[in-house]
């Protein structure tokens, strides 16, 4: 591709956008209109094995399919706006590194917007996610927020002055590996310490398996039905501390108390109105977690003066913040001139 | 005073600027021309004990006599900018809380502003710091800077975009009060584990005092009067590692280690294109910190794409960056409106 020569997309008309969410295992799409209403949404499976192209070929797809059944075309978007696994460069929108997709440096961003003849603008997922709890979520009226979204990984978003902030290699907000702990457990980055080593559901699973090795008694023996080789999903962990197993109220604690470090942390740092968790595990154990993170996190403030006033929420958005973020990112820079 | 009917002064048609640094031994007044030169400068002692409202006269009297050694006069000043030690709100130039100075709730701001009949815009003094580096001293042509002071404490500044982050209640840029060693060494605010509580010179000088008194040999014993009550100074630091002490050069790589671990967590989180170390212990021992704070730092970044090109350096401004970078926000704050 002579991409050095290849000019951006012309800018539509059209007055929809359309927000897609780029997973490793489903591609989602929705056509959001501009008061930031989703009208039509479809869902494609992610054909990993099939390649990066074709891959973008799905996401071109499932946008189609989206828009026809409001009778609408590509010709009505202004402009399409993606959130993707990353590291990424959301200038040029080359995904550098994917392991879930297997890709290594795609060109996802220009790709797309050949094949989709419309401007494209791409993020990383989280940062997308927060965008749009941010713009039309539970973060509405706010300039300043910190997204926290912990899952496999811990994921992180900034927003300061109304603006993302990418950083200058496009990899700002990776608070999920900030040393939190130093010399602590190993991360799945190999690193030592991370607030992902602690307080992931990664580490949770660890330290569950850790413990019935070592003969603990818990309800996730019966829960689960292969301790070793199955994940815990969200919904077993939200049942074993409704069943007030001990084992699973103590890890819930302890990933709470590390969540709320990490919050002390980006407070003290960037000084945000708002931090937002999100994401299933915060979904379904919010009970377990939330009232703690509040509490260790106001215990951790440096400046506790109007520190009651930052707010520690939950997102609202679900499943679809990150598509409703990735359309208002788009939005928002061909306003802003790109 | 009744504050909310006040007015900021107007502004003057001058073209000179002042900067002020507001310590708790010292007040250092400079004025400086539109092209970010010192053209006269001024120091008085700073009267602690007689009160706010006076130290706020003499730092008047300060910058009267810096402008009296040129020639000038107030009339000749379009803005004053002052760092100054906080909490603190840069909005309204309302000193929360400044234990150096035994200040709370001081407006410093609107009262130096009566007495000067000149704008004054006033920020936290490691903010000053970075944004001058940032604007005439080594980070000047960068965008996104993350500055980082050791010193009795560890202060901490942040540009994204060109512009400071002060945050939403103006106290953003804590990094030595970000939490790297859950649960480790109390630090001077009391909470445990703090980058303050293992990384600056009061965590280095209570670690030799502790090998000390457990029978450790060290130079410091000669070096130091009465290592107990005394605080070991930055040139005292260097002496003893370039005697190649063991204790030294051991406590020093800690530092630095734990240095290099919160600037790899200030570029997770921020993703700058330079950081920037000041300050004197910096100063002092360069040669032993900067190239393992370098390494470790490498070691610890997320995203390594690029990550060669992230400068890590030393600020090159000394005494004067406080000065010179509250002199440049006041400007940039008149230019921007305030």
């Amino acid at each position: 591709m002579p991409k050095k020569k290849k000019k951006k997309a012309e800018k539509r008309d059209g007055t929809l956008l359309v927000g897609i969410d780029l997973g490793g295992t489903k591609i989602l799409a929705a056509v959001v209109d501009k008061n930031g209403e989703i009208v039509a949404k479809s869902k494609k499976s992610t054909p990993v094995a099939e390649g990066a192209f074709v891959v973008i070929d799905h996401m071109a797809e499932a946008v189609h399919r989206a828009l026809e059944k409001i009778d609408a075309s590509i010709d009505d978007v202004m402009g399409v706006g993606v959130g993707a696994p990353g590291p990424l460069d959301p200038k040029t929108g080359l995904v550098h590194f994917a392991p879930n997709l297997n890709w290594t440096g795609v060109p996802l961003g220009g790709r797309l917007e050949e094949v989709l003849d419309v401007p494209v603008f791409v993020h990383n997922d989280v940062d997308a996610g927060t965008y749009g709890e941010f713009r039309l979520g539970v973060g509405k009226g706010t300039d300043n927020v910190v997204g926290i979204f912990p899952g496999t990984g811990i994921g992180g978003g900034i927003i300061l002055d109304g603006r993302l902030i990418t950083g200058s290699r496009g990899s700002a907000g990776e608070l999920g590996h900030t040393i939190v702990l130093a010399d602590g457990p190993v991360c799945g980055c190999g690193k030592r310490g991370c607030a992902e080593a602690v307080a992931s559901r990664t580490a949770m699973t660890r330290d569950i398996r850790l413990a019935v090795q070592n003969g603990r008694e818990t309800a996730f023996v019966e829960l689960v039905d292969d301790l070793h080789d199955e994940r815990i999903t969200s919904g077993t962990w939200a049942e074993a501390a409704e069943a007030k197993d001990e084992l699973a109220l103590e890890v819930l604690d302890r990933t709470a108390y590390y969540l709320g470090i990490l919050t002390a942390n980006a407070v003290n740092i960037l000084d945000p109105e708002m931090v937002i968790f999100g994401g299933g595990l915060i979904e379904a154990c919010s009970h377990w977690l939330m009232p703690r993170i509040r509490q260790v996190a106001m215990q951790y403030y440096i400046n506790k003066l109007g520190a009651d006033k930052i707010q520690i929420v939950e997102a609202q958005l679900g499943d679809y913040a990150a598509v409703l973020g990735a359309a208002m990112l788009a939005r928002d820079r061909l306003k802003a001139g790109g």
